[in-house]
């Protein structure tokens, strides 16, 4: 080892160390690509799968503003707006309540980075694809994780959660509340009381619900709740919403180890968002532009009022029920009540393949609804009604179009 | 505990568990906020600090465009000419180039924790924030962490690291090319092919060099590149982009535990994004109005010509020199070869508090430039020329205001 060392350094001696020479020295080999050079074009889309929706005008308005600095005063008063928002949007008080910047997965990720521990015990209720996700996360960081594994379409009793409870005394239940990959809604009342009886603490995903499902977060005690920006919040996808109960932030706060992330750790990101009592430090530069458009569509609930925006997902999906029947098509959730109402899925019609009805939509309306994913591919048609897009009008356009693919798409005589 | 499950089980039997009772029965305790019901109101800055710099408007524009899916056609190829582009900003042929959902922060931990496994041998060059950053996320992911500690200011020479290597064994060397918290630029030729004689990977920050300073991922046998969205491409944070050699791949493929991220598994990541011949698999939701954005900046890029934009910066910031000094002011870093092209470090005038400057700029200006960070803080005044603001006339601007916010700041006669 001692001689390589000499050696490599005779070796090296005549290289150039200062950029300018390294700049005139070297030929560039990977030439400008040329499909760069064609303007971008965005298509015009009515999208009613379960997401990505459509922005509303004035998000998407938003979006095209100039940028600040990441730590300006306005930007500070952006993101206090956007705590309040998140507050109201999942009926908390909590101070530790702050947007993400990353996807609905990095919400997810963040809670368990946060909250659980190498050998930690995690419950997972895994009746879709959001429940096997976090088993997966859970694994990553070392959990012992036990899935309570369902069916699509199954959703967790108190008393099976209670079973889980008692058998594997873990310290955190993952419970999606909108299950976008089957359209089950999980009820929520009494599981916050039940999981904390156990000395465990609730998470719940509601990306897919929120906006759409009551959720309250303080009243039905759940330590975690999380959400996305691109489903009923008609905001850009890349921003996700989370807050954290006092139980929850004790927990964090008497953890032995560091979380496994430092873009996650929920106490540095805690700080820069102000809610602590400490002067803000930078931690990393949050994505300003999508923050003005969170901050908008957060802004444009406010002014529907919540309650408002509850009942008009569960009438427009009420709508969209009588007119999916009328074409024949059969509701994938049996129990009215356990029906998400801002994501519907719909049994594929037997003797087609759902990959041509989604394709006829699109190619023939550039119109979006999508199939199953995960665990229910090839069982269901997924319709998503989110937010700005929850209207009687999309309903109309989409039975109207998909009556002419049932039509039109091949399918075998029943 | 067998009885606990019964009692339980009574306890809770009279609740509701449709979401329709929930409705009905509960209040909103939290009320809308206020503040959410005003407008958005963003105002016009020269953003001359470090970064965010300010958009181009080609980019501001595609940040107003409609959403479409994360997983049409027309975002695919969205995704293919951000690789290309990417390959070309880095000067590599790598397959595995991608962008992620994140800031800067979020590429360096996707690096470590896809290269790091808990017990590997880490080697940083700490002469500044950026290094610093990387010992504190490589101590979480539980790599034995081996930092080269130097002043601000500093850069690291061939002779020392190999010294690091021969001493400390690592799989893993990571440096930053544009150390924007001291303004320094650290040399790479020679490294790469140092690095894996001692069969280490050379990892490189260019967050605050790319499009400014040179670098040839292929050229210079670096092996994981990250850069930033928001510098000298002028595009919004909360993306980031970086790319992967072969025998990085091969070290992520030969890994003998997942990485703790499923949100940065860069395997995962690189199926999404068309890099293996595999078919595209839902991972996340990618940030659709934030990549149309990044696609822009890079197709400016390749309009602009990377020798172009590297001249560009050099001759602006050498312009910025000649009336820095014609101030009286001090750069910081004395050797011209190891300046940054993209952000330049002046000394804290003697007898001024840098935050009386900085303030002036930005009260009277509405201009930023930024103090020092980290290890920094107190000793420089960081002036960014970043992409589309790196011009003569807003050195101009800057250094009028200067002369001004200089005269009129509290001082210390010296
Ligand atoms: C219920 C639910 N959870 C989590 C996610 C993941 O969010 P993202 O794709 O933004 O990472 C989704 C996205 O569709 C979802 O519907
Ligand atoms: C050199 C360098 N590396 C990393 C980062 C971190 O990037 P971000 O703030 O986007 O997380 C920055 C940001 O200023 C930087 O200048």
């Amino acid at each position: 080892m001692h001689c390589a060392l000499t050696l490599a350094r005779a070796a090296l001696r005549p290289r150039a160390t200062g950029w300018a020479r390294t700049m005139a020295s070297r030929p560039l080999l990977v030439p400008p690509p040329e499909a760069l050079r064609k303007p971008l074009a965005i298509p015009n889309r009515l999208l009613l799968g379960p997401g990505p929706a459509n922005l509303a005008p004035r998000v998407q308005e938003a979006g095209g503003q100039p940028m600040i600095g990441h730590m300006h005063k306005e930007m500070y008063q952006i993101m206090d707006e956007i705590k309040q928002g998140i507050q109201y949007l999942f009926q908390t008080r909590n101070t530790l309540t702050l947007a993400l910047s990353g996807s609905g997965h990095c919400a997810l990720e963040a809670a368990l980075f946060n909250l659980l521990e190498p050998g930690d015990s995690f419950l997972v209720g895994a009746n879709g694809m959001w429940g096997q996700r976090a088993v997966e996360i859970g694994e990553r960081i070392g959990a012992r994780v036990h899935p309570m594994i369902k069916d699509p379409g199954g959703h967790y009793t108190l008393q099976e959660v209670e079973q889980g409870l008692v058998q594997h005394k873990p310290v955190l239940l993952f419970l999606t509340q909108g299950e976008s990959s089957t359209g089950v809604l999980q009820p929520l009342d009494g599981y916050g009381e039940l999981c904390h009886r156990y000395q465990c603490l609730l998470l719940v995903d509601s990306v897919a619900s929120l906006a759409g499902a009551p959720i309250f977060m303080d009243q039905q005690d759940i330590d975690v709740v999380y959400s996305g920006a691109q489903k009923a919040l008609n905001a850009p996808p890349g921003t996700s919403i989370i807050s954290f109960s006092d139980r929850a932030r004790k927990k964090i706060e008497g953890r032995r180890t560091k979380p496994f992330s430092f873009y996650m750790d929920v106490q540095l990101l805690g700080n820069f968002w102000g809610c602590d009592d400490k002067p803000r430090m930078y931690h990393h530069t949050v994505p300003v532009t999508s923050l003005y458009c969170l901050r908008e569509s957060l802004a444009l609930l406010v002014e529907e009022g919540l309650e408002n925006s509850w009942r008009k997902h569960r009438e427009v999906t009420a709508y969209l029920y009588g007119r999916l029947q009328a074409l024949g098509l059969q509701l994938f959730v049996k129990d009215p009540t356990l029906r998400l109402p801002t994501v519907t899925t719909v049994a594929v019609p037997a003797g087609y393949d759902w990959r041509d009805i989604t394709q006829y939509l699109m190619d023939h309306y550039d119109m979006e609804i999508m199939g199953g994913m995960g665990p229910s591919v090839g069982k269901v048609l997924r319709i998503g009604l989110l937010g700005y897009n929850a209207t009687r009008e999309n309903v109309d356009l989409l039975t109207e179009a998909l009556r002419e693919a049932l039509q039109r798409c091949p399918h075998s005589k029943m």
